[in-house]
C-alpha cells in the first residue's frame, strides 16, 4: 500500500533533456540588425567579416620616431647616432616624429621610443638600436580584410563591441531574443501589492523567472496569474503559444488534485507532455512538453523546485535556441561539511561560496523545507551531486556553478 | 642617455589604488526607491527587514493530509490505520486534506504525503507514521518578522527579487547608479560611421567603457570625442565633473607631446593627478586624479592598456562607490604554455579558458602589439602575474578572473 499515488517512474535528468531536445525541432528565432551600442549581451546571428584590414595601415605602437631599422644597427647608449628629422617619407639616416597610432611613413620599417632619443634643432640623437618591425602594428595584424573577426553565435561583450566599432560596423545582425511567456497558477496565490487574506501567498515565480530569462538574453512576457481552473489554464497556455517562442508555467504540477497543468497541456495538442516526473531534487514534479513545436516547461509552484527545474531544463533549452553553448562560471571549492546525496536522483545542492586565505570554500545552505526562499538568497551557487553518489564528504573538492558573485570576506 | 624621458617612477598597483582611495572621499551616491521589477542587478541601499513572518502561517510543504503526529505512531505499510476526514480543525484520529501551501489547521502538527494514503468515503487509510513538524513549513521559518531578510549592499539577483516579493515589498530602496562621464581624446580618431581618411582610426573606447560601466551597474554618459587640444579637454572634463560622479578619459596620457590630459586635469584644480605611471603591463601610462572630490581616471588611448587600467582602478572604485565588495568569477586552470612576467610590474595576461576532460586550461592569447583588439575578444579572462614573478610555467595552476563565459568545446 506504500506509494499509492505518485510518479510511477522518474526520468533521469540527462535522458529527459535529451529526449525533449530530440523531439523539439524549434523554429529558428530569426535575426535582426540593430545599432551596435544596443548589442551588449546579444548573440551574433552570423560571422562578422572584416571589410578592411585592421589596422588599416602600418601604425606606430608607441610615441617616438620612425626610421629604417638597419640605420640603427650598432647604436647604443655608449655609441649614439644622429638622425635628420623629416616631415615626409623616411630616407637613409632620417627619422620622422610619430605619436601612437600615427601611420608609419614610407621608407621606415621601425619606430624607436621617445625615451631612447634626444631631440635638438632638426635632428635627434638615438641611443638604442631596433629590429625591423619593432613598435609597428602592421596593417591587418589584428584582422585581415575578408577574414572572420567575430564568429556567429558569439555572446557580445564590451570588447566585442570595441572590435566591431573598430571594423566600422554601425549595425550588427543578432539573434532575435526568444520570447518566454510565463504563467503562474494556484488558487492560493495573489498578486504582489494585493491584500493577503489568511492562507494566501504572494505569487513570486513570475518575477524570478522573468529575471532569469532577462539574464540569459530572453524577453519575458507576463501571462498573468490564474486559479486552479482547467479552462483558464488551457486558455492562457494557448495565449502564450500565440505570443511567445517558449512557455513556462509554475504550479499545478504535483500528482494530487491540483495537477492541472499537465492535463491542460495534453488537452491543447500533441505531443503534449513528454516527460513528467524527473529524478531530480528538488524539482521532481517538473514536466517537459511540446505544443505547436514550442517548448513548454511545466515547473513546480514551489519556488526552489521551480528554479531547479528551470536550471536543469529551461536554461539549456534557451541557450540552444539562442545558439550559444556557454556554461555558468564555476569554481572549485572545498565542501565545509558532509552532505547526503539521494541515490538515483540528481541533487542541486545550494551552497554559499566564500574565499578565505586564497582558497574557495562551499558551505551548504541549511534547509528545513524545500519551499524556503532564503536558501536561494543565502546561496551563490549549486553543487550538483550525481545520481550515483551517496554523499560528499567534508573537505572534498566540488565544482560550484555560480549564479551570483563571490563576496570578499 | 638611455631613458631620456618617460615616467621617472612607476607606482606599484596596490600602492596606487590605496593612495587614491585613501585621498578620495567620495560623496555618497544616495538612494532611490524604485519598483521591485526594475531592481535586477541594483544594490540595496539599506537592510530590508521582514514586515511579517515568512511564511505568514504554518503551511503544508506537500500535498497530503494534516493530522496529529502522535496519532500515527506505530502505523506502517504492514499496520495501516484509518483517520476520519474533517473540513475544520483536526481532533484525535482526524485528518484534513491539504495541498502544498495550504495553512495547516488548528490541532494538526504534521502532514502526511498523499502517496502514503488511500482515500475512501469520509476517511483515509494511512500507511506510514510521521514525526511532529513533518512536511510543515513553520510560520517565520524563512524569515521572522522584524529580522533582516536582505542586507544593505546586496547586489539583487532574481532570487532576491522573489524573496522581496514574498515579503510584500513593491518598492525597494537601492543605491543610485553612479554616473560615469567618458571622454575620448585624440586628433587621429573619428566617430564610428564617419569617413576614414588615411591615418584616421575609429574611436572605440567610449563604447567599450560605457558597456563595462553598464555591466557593473553604472550609468555611462558620453562626453564626446575631442582633438589633442588642451582648452577643449579642460572644458570637457569640467562638463563631466558637473554632470557625473566619475570621469574617465582615454588618450593623451603618454609622456610625449600629446600628454595633454594630465596637464588639463591639473589645470582644473587640486589635488589633480595623484598617480601617473603605474607598474602595470599593459596600462603603464594610467593616471589617477581627484577633482571636486570626484575620481577622474586618465586611461591610455590604447584600447587594451585602457581596459587594464579600468580593470585595475576604475572597477574597484565603482564597486566601492556602489558599496559592494564582489569579485569577478574565477576558475583555477592549468596554463598551456610558459609565459614571461615583468619583474617589478604586475602583468594582466589575457587568456582563453576552455574545459577539456573536466579540467580547465588557460591558453595565453598571442599578442604582437598591445593595441591588438582581438586579444580581448579571443580571451575570456585575465591571469594576474605578480610583480615578483619572472614567469609562469606550462602546466602551472593559475587563477583566472573571467570577464566572459567559458564555451563548452
Amino acid at each position: 500500500m506504500v506509494r499509492l499515488k505518485g510518479f510511477e517512474k522518474l526520468t533521469n535528468v540527462d535522458d529527459a533533456l535529451q529526449s525533449f531536445l530530440g523531439q523539439l525541432n524549434p523554429k529558428q528565432l530569426g535575426s535582426e540588425r540593430i545599432p551596435i551600442h544596443e548589442t551588449l549581451g546579444r548573440v551574433t546571428a552570423e560571422d562578422v567579416r572584416a571589410k578592411d584590414d585592421l589596422p588599416r595601415f602600418d601604425r606606430s605602437a608607441v610615441d617616438g620616431y620612425a626610421l629604417r631599422a638597419k640605420d640603427t644597427f650598432g647604436v647604443s647608449a655608449f655609441k649614439t647616432k644622429s638622425f635628420k628629422l623629416t616631415k615626409d617619407k623616411v630616407n637613409e639616416n632620417e627619422a620622422k616624429e610619430l605619436w601612437t597610432g600615427n601611420p608609419v611613413p614610407e621608407g621606415a620599417d621601425a619606430v624607436v621610443m621617445l625615451e631612447y632619443t634626444k631631440k635638438s634643432e632638426g635632428k635627434i640623437e638615438l641611443a638604442a638600436s631596433v629590429t625591423p618591425g619593432r613598435n609597428v602594428a602592421k596593417r591587418g595584424e589584428d584582422v585581415t580584410k575578408g577574414n572572420v573577426a567575430i564568429l556567429a553565435s558569439t555572446r557580445l561583450n564590451p570588447h566585442h563591441l570595441g572590435l566591431l566599432a573598430a571594423l566600422g560596423e554601425t549595425n550588427v545582425s543578432v539573434v532575435k531574443k526568444p520570447k518566454v511567456a510565463i504563467l503562474a497558477t494556484g488558487s492560493e496565490l495573489v498578486e504582489l501589492g494585493n491584500k493577503l487574506e489568511h492562507g494566501k501567498i504572494v505569487e513570486t515565480n513570475r518575477l524570478v523567472f522573468s529575471s532569469l530569462c532577462m539574464e540569459l538574453g530572453a524577453e519575458p512576457l507576463n501571462l498573468g496569474l490564474v486559479k486552479d481552473n482547467l479552462e483558464e489554464i488551457v486558455s492562457k497556455i494557448e495565449e502564450g503559444l500565440e505570443q511567445a517562442d517558449v512557455v513556462i508555467t509554475t504550479g499545478g504540477t504535483s500528482v494530487g488534485y491540483p495537477d492541472l497543468v499537465p492535463l491542460a497541456v495534453n488537452k491543447i495538442g500533441k505531443p503534449g507532455v513528454i516527460v513528467h516526473g524527473v529524478a531530480i531534487r528538488p524539482g521532481m514534479p517538473t514536466g517537459l512538453a511540446i505544443l505547436k513545436g514550442k517548448p513548454v516547461f511545466v515547473l513546480s509552484g514551489n519556488p526552489v523546485a521551480a528554479t531547479v527545474g528551470f536550471e536543469a531544463f529551461t536554461r539549456p533549452t534557451l541557450l540552444r535556441l539562442l545558439g550559444v553553448n556557454e556554461t555558468r562560471p564555476a569554481v572549485e571549492a572545498k565542501l565545509t561539511r558532509r552532505v547526503a546525496g539521494a541515490l538515483g536522483r540528481r541533487v542541486f545542492l545550494r551552497v554559499h561560496v566564500f574565499e578565505r586565505s586564497d582558497s574557495f570554500f562551499a558551505e551548504p545552505v541549511r534547509v528545513t523545507g524545500s519551499g524556503v526562499l532564503t536558501t536561494m538568497t543565502k546561496a551563490n551557487g549549486y553543487v550538483i551531486i550525481p545520481e550515483n553518489r551517496e554523499g560528499i564528504d567534508e573537505g572534498e573538492a566540488v565544482r560550484v556553478q555560480l549564479f551570483s558573485s563571490i563576496v570578499r570576506e
